[in-house]
């Protein structure tokens, strides 16, 4: 196993990159065995509509995350390339957004809209990772804020395996459910390229250097404890916490 | 002279619209001494030098206001409607946006559009001021922060003086250079017609509508306590601060 450690005394840019992309494979949450699962055909509809709901807190804090960094942000170039990140999400002109198409994956998985965007079902474990993300970005530095969405360097990876495999593996999957990570295939890997730049160009001495793969690691910690929480819920059985999401087929069994 | 104590039993909406009004007409940047010198045609170069380049430095961190109400936001919808004020200041598409118009008064004024943007000549008051305004956007509630904006309800009216009062009392002021001011005149009602609407529909109770009354009465004490810094450095002689913009006919005086 990897630890943080060796990065500490990168000695350039070339360094730097081959360090987070050392982080992604180790960490990032493609290797997490929920996602083997869900992937690989072998989960429940419960457990898909408990992924998605629990997702949908994640995708319901990213704008917030990327406006607190443009809220920190003193370059008025940086702020109209970031700024790309909230249109992706909350829709802009007649682009719905991320969001939303995220809400039509819940509801074609027989979620109620309400009920999601309520955010009553969700574990307190995604919340505490998410809101964690959120934290981080608004205190951290900006170099360690822009790093922390450098796990999107690894998105296009694990969307290309999801689409196939969802649409392959669960009949109550259609085309229009895949819609938000097909759109990601294109917008991910633009963003992060301009933010591995970003930290290429400003990552200037090893100590920074060493933040920005410590801002990485964290992130792949938020994605990881966000399915470990699922797992644990909803697979493993853990317990579903008290107001949580119950799936149908785990009614009988919350009630017993 | 008017207290903020009189408002803490507003009844309903409508009062609150009144109270509004009222601090605006009361309180006001466009009753500021500095303004009316402004806009009468009785300052010298230096002096609206000094005004475009201390206001740069309000206008830099407007999106970085906004960006931070976001930042606190979880309703899309209140994003997705502020996120225009974002593209307004900073730019976005085929708009340059009103930072850049802001650049282009400075340097047909005569300043060093470098010079402006390091901000190394901007008054300790003026960042005193601007940066308190971030910080209450950042740290009070999201009403307060809304709330906040409502200046903009009598920007219009100060635009609207101002153009005629630059063209025509200045012979230094050409059309280009009030370009911000004109794009203001459309911008500023849309969106202080809805903050207003919010404030009115989430103020439900006399303390919040007595807290949105207190958010304007600090905004307008943010933009009042510019122009007294202003006031006083380059009209009268209270003495520019050691590093701070010397305008070339103070030069002597400052030498002196």
């Amino acid at each position: 196993m990897i630890s943080l450690d060796r990065y500490r005394n990168l000695r350039n840019a070339a360094e730097l990159e081959a360090a987070l992309r050392e982080i992604g494979a180790a960490r990032y949450h493609n290797l997490h065995p929920f996602h083997r699962m869900l992937h690989g055909g072998r989960c429940t509809r419960g457990q898909v509509q408990a992924w998605a709901l629990n997702r949908y807190y994640y995708q319901s804090r990213i704008p917030m995350k990327d406006a607190a960094l443009m809220s920190r942000c003193e370059d008025r170039e940086l702020r109209r390339e970031w700024i790309h990140r909230i249109h992706d999400h909350d829709g802009y002109g007649e682009d719905e957004g991320g969001i939303e198409r995220w809400l039509v994956l819940c509801e074609h998985l027989g979620l109620d809209r309400t009920y999601v965007v309520s955010e009553q079902g969700i574990l307190p474990g995604t919340k505490f990772a998410v809101d964690a993300y959120v934290r981080f970005v608004r205190e951290k530095t900006l170099l360690e804020a822009v790093a922390s969405s450098l796990t999107e360097l690894f998105a296009p990876q694990i969307h290309a395996e999801r689409i196939p495999g969802l649409l392959q593996n669960y009949d109550f999957v259609s085309e229009e459910m895949v819609a938000y990570f097909r759109r990601r295939l294109t917008q991910a890997p633009r963003d992060a390229k301009f933010a591995l730049e970003y930290c290429k160009r400003h990552a200037d001495t090893p100590e920074k250097r060493y933040l920005v793969c410590a801002a990485l690691w964290f992130k792949c910690d938020v994605l990881w404890a966000q399915l470990d929480a699922l797992h644990h819920a909803y697979v493993l059985g853990g317990g579903i916490p008290p107001g949580c999401f119950v799936p149908e087929e785990m009614k009988a069994e919350a009630a017993a």
